[in-house]
């Protein structure tokens, strides 16, 4: 039934029936949560391997002992692995330790403190800062720019990425907009794939400040359902082309490929930006945990043992996030009230209401027993203008649990529909 | 012979004899390098059972999955060890990575930005940045607070620590003395521990700067050479008493202690300060290694064990040091020309030639094949205004080449000196 061509009895009979499944599951006392995007753990079993002490050895990377004190910026294994992963050379890569979003602030309070590598002005010295997030987005992302003062500017993602139109015009007017968030490929939450022609653009376009800055995580690279990942152009590539080599830094991790809170992460950049961003780390710290990187490196290897490790990822995932896809088609598909992602790989699934729906649904889910993510988390100040965006991460509860979290969802959509669209 | 006191004649014969055994030295074709403050290989081996999967079992920490994303602080088995090292309680640490320097670093950064958590003015914001560098002193300290454009001010280190009637002074004045390292025990290079005193006046002195901070970085706390460690007053403790709780920081790692490169670093300070940097790292980061966390908790288990396991580190190390002090006994006790610590802990040596000799010294030694970190070193800018000290490393060389190496240090000082005396 299409909600929005039905009569007022219809609606109110359709009222009923949803009322009455909703309290039906009420009855069950469920307690589901589905608000958490990370590997569940039969994911995490892929990587026990890892932990065998052959992927070891004798603690040896070439000449560099991996026990000991040194080397800045990882070991050329780790560099070479996650060379291959960006579409780059390993002199052009930086491995850290656990966490790239880690990286991603470190990074950006060294912009703060000494300015970007080529231009030198510090940041906290501009009269305002901005920043371009594309909604909706990464929440812990916008966090970051937040909590440093930055002015955070919304831009709607489209189908093929973030609306370039809008942000060249942005960037090309506005001095104290220093840069941009991007998750490029199965964004968070949309699942959008940016396309060629946006990595293009976003390497080439004039932006008004010299020190425009586009971090550009690489959360879900290989974190794909099909048969391989999606292609996507290398930004580090347009921007050289564009004329903007220091532009942007690609931050990835293997996070989500072995464990998520023990992984090895990276960063890539120009020469340029790496030789300056090698010094600073080189006060900051005596080195990385080479042991966790070797252990990777080995288990790892290169990237076609990635993407086979990916594989089973995939294998794992994607059966939970046909539970609600296939559960939307079924419950939703001819309502027009509602739309959803159709992700080919990443690790959410980004649905739409009506306005002014998100946060009603969410609460109403919650009385039923099933925890989303809070409407409005993926907007920068945790406010989503329209409210109608939710977040659903399939990936860490029991599948056994995602039929009826599926269901509930959409009972609790139609419900808060069907009240707003009756003036109940 | 006392130098100081021989006619020239002796001196020029002295002069003879110690150029002749430099050139015996010399023709050896020796490469000997004294400059790094890291384990050696056996020291490392000490810790090689901790990669046993059984120091992992299932991967939980009570109810944490150590593999899976979550735990801002650190687990708690982690935290509770570095309590006990620190003599406060697990709420009051956070653990983090395997860089404690990282840490601090990270810390000065958040200042910078945001300002302590008591006063919230952002450091960067201020027209004049100081900082109290005791000297001799750890010049990865001094590098890092140059990098963020603070003013370096030495003040010596006594034999129980830092001048304290000159800090006071200088504190009780300057607004613009934000803060001061410490390396409180064994420090680097001295091996000096700061009296219970020293660290009570810590405590309890007047700042003009309302977000004076203490950076205690107690790196060689258990790092003894005899039946146990020294006792040591708490700063945290002597802080509170003197009514400055927020006053400090206290960073720790287990670098020395397993591996250095791949260890567990902490801070701990007053529950208010640690309450606000927890917020702050929650925006940082997903949270630390809690893998590595695990196998360091279940590896050296308690305080006793981690004793019992640095007594196995001393074995190995004090032999290093008797050689140097040995040698320096025989060669120049009689001398009058140069001084050396007898450190009871720690990584270093510090020898004091006649003022104007060191940088001549260490170049001479360098001419005979044996580095010695560069002279100058462990000064602010890397600058001893009477270019006398030398920091001596004997932790990582084989034991075979100490020998040489000290006696080719005193020859060379000896060298250096007698021409000064002589006028050449």
């Amino acid at each position: 039934m299409n909600y929005l061509k039905a009569s007022k009895a219809e609606l109110q009979k359709e009222l009923e029936i949803q009322r009455k499944r909703f309290d039906d599951y009420k009855a069950m006392g469920l307690s589901y949560n589905m608000t958490r995007g990370k590997p569940d753990s039969a994911q995490l079993a892929l990587s026990d391997e890892m932990l065998d002490p052959k992927y070891i050895g004798d603690g040896k990377a070439g000449e560099t002992n991996c026990k000991n004190y040194g080397g800045i910026d990882g070991i050329d294994p780790m560099k070479k692995l996650f060379a291959e992963l960006m579409n780059t050379n390993p002199e052009n890569i930086i491995v850290g330790n656990n966490s790239s979003l880690n990286m991603m602030y470190d990074l950006l309070m060294k912009f703060m403190i000494f300015g970007t590598p080529a231009v030198k002005k510090p940041w906290c010295k501009s009269e305002k800062l901005k920043f371009i997030c594309p909604v909706p987005g990464y929440d812990r992302h916008f966090l970051v720019t937040e909590s440093l003062g930055f002015d955070l500017i919304s831009v709607p993602i489209l189908a093929d990425g973030p609306d370039m139109d809008m942000i060249e015009k942005l960037v090309a007017e506005d001095e104290y907009i220093k840069g941009m968030w991007s998750v490029p490929k199965y964004s968070n939450p949309t699942g959008v794939v940016y396309s060629d022609e946006v990595v293009d653009r976003l390497g080439r376009m004039y932006t008004k400040a010299e020190d425009f800055t586009i971090f550009w995580d690489d959360a879900y690279s290989v974190h794909f359902f099909g048969d391989e990942p999606a292609k996507q152009k290398s930004l580090m590539k347009a921007c050289e082309e564009g004329g903007h080599p220091d532009r942007c830094y690609t931050f990835m991790s293997t996070s989500k490929m072995t464990f998520p809170g023990d992984g090895v992460a990276a960063m890539g950049s120009s020469l340029a930006n790496i030789e300056v961003v090698k010094k600073w780390i080189n006060v900051q710290s005596i080195g990385p945990d080479k042991m966790n990187q070797l252990r990777h490196a080995n288990f790892l290897k290169d990237y076609e043992h990635v993407i086979e490790h990916m594989r089973k990822h995939a294998k794992l995932l994607k059966p939970k996030f046909d539970v609600f896809l296939e559960t939307f088609e079924e419950e939703m598909g001819d309502t027009g009230i509602f739309t959803w992602s159709k992700p080919e790989g990443g690790y959410f699934i980004s649905v739409d209401t009506l306005p002014g729906l998100a946060k009603k649904t969410v609460a109403k889910c919650n009385e039923c027993g099933v925890a989303f993510t809070p409407a409005g988390s993926t907007y920068p100040y945790k406010i989503d203008p329209q409210d109608r965006n939710i977040r659903i991460a399939p990936s860490f509860p029991p599948y056994s649990q995602l039929k009826d979290a599926a269901t509930i969802l959409c009972i609790c959509v139609k419900i808060c529909t069907l009240e707003q669209l009756l003036g109940i």
